[in-house]
C-alpha cells in the first residue's frame, strides 16, 4: 500500500466557517500518484468537522443554523466550569462529524456530481489542521 | 493493496426510505477475493445517506420520525431559493452521515450480531446511486 | 497491506457510558508494526458508538445531556412493540456514529492535541465489544 500524507492549515475571520477544500484533496490525490484506494480528510481538533455536501450559499446558511439549532450555544455547559466558552462547538463537530473517508478510482476522487467536501470550523479565529492521507496503489 | 470498486443504482417510488444492501456488500467482498481489509459504502448524493442498524420494521419507522423531528421539512430555508425544495434531506444526510467503512476479517463483512448496511434515501423518486469500494489482502 | 484486527469487550456497569479507549488502539498500532496506514474503530453494536472529543468531565457530561436531549428514552418508540425499550440507544448510536478511521504516522496515531478515542456506550449492562483493525504498511 502506497500513502501520502499532508495537512491543511486554516486561521479563519469568524468563529464559524465553511471551506471547500475539495481542490486540495484533489491535488494531493494527483500528486500521490494512487489510482485505487481512498483518501481520509479528518479534523485534527475537537471542535471542527469535515462533511460532504453542496457547494451553495443557501445550503451551507441553512447548515449553519441547523448545527446552532441542534448544539445551540449556552452559557450553562459543564464544560465552561475549565474556563472554556466552546462547549458548543464540541457538539456541533460531534453532530457532522470530524473526518470523512473518500474513494478514489482510476486515480481520481470518485464524488458524485455534487459532492464536495468541506472543512467546518465551529470556534475559529486560531490556527487548526486537518490532515489528508492518500492511500491505496 | 487490491481492490474491487461496484456501484448500485436506486430509484425509489417514495421520497423516503431505507433499503438492507448488506447483501450487495457481502456478495462484492467475496467477489473481490479479499481476506483483510474494508469496505468503504459511500452515498454519492448529498441528500441520501449510509449507516449501520437494525433490520426490524419498528426501529426503521423511529428513525423516519427522528430524522424529520431533527431536520424537518421546511419551505423557508435559504437553499429554496435556487427552486430547490428538498434543504431537509441535505441536512438528514448530515445527520445520518453519508458512508460507512465495515471491516472484512477472514474474507468476510465482519460485523456484529444485529448490524446491518441500510441505504437510507432522503430525496428519492430518481436515479441515484451508492459506491462500494473492498481494499485489502 | 499488512492488517492486524483485536477486540475490546465491555461490560458497563450503567446503561449509558463513555470510556477512552485511546491507549487500547495506541497499543494496538504499536504492535501491528505499521507505521503509515489507519485504524478503523468500529462498535459491533447497534446501540452503541465511537467518536473522537475530549476527555474532560464536563464535556463528557455535556455529550450525555445532548445525546439525550435529541434522542430521548420515550416509551411509544414503534421499536418497543418488539419487547425492546431501547429504541433511544439506537437513535443515540447513530447520532454519535458507531465508527472512527483514525490516521496513522510514522508508526503512531495521528490525533491532534486533544483528540481521543471514546467507546459511547448507550445500552449497558451487558457484554458488548469494538473492533480494533490496523491497516496499512
Amino acid at each position: 500500500m502506497k500513502s501520502l500524507t499532508d495537512y491543511l492549515w486554516f486561521n479563519t475571520k469568524t468563529a464559524r466557517a465553511y471551506i471547500n477544500i475539495t481542490p486540495q484533496v484533489e491535488g494531493l490525490v494527483a500528486k500521490s500518484g494512487i489510482k485505487e484506494g481512498m483518501v481520509l480528510v479528518s479534523a485534527m481538533h475537537i471542535t471542527a468537522g469535515v462533511y460532504v455536501n453542496d457547494e451553495e450559499d443557501g445550503i451551507i446558511h441553512d447548515i449553519d443554523e441547523w448545527v446552532e439549532r441542534l448544539a445551540p450555544f449556552r452559557k450553562d455547559y459543564q464544560h465552561h466550569r475549565t474556563g472554556e466558552t466552546n462547549a458548543d462547538a464540541h457538539l456541533k463537530s460531534l453532530l457532522i462529524h470530524h473526518e470523512v473517508v473518500v474513494p478514489v478510482t482510476k486515480g481520481a476522487l470518485d464524488l458524485g456530481p455534487w459532492q464536495q467536501i468541506y472543512y467546518a470550523e465551529f470556534d475559529g479565529r486560531r490556527r487548526k489542521r486537518v490532515i489528508i492521507k492518500v492511500m491505496g496503489e
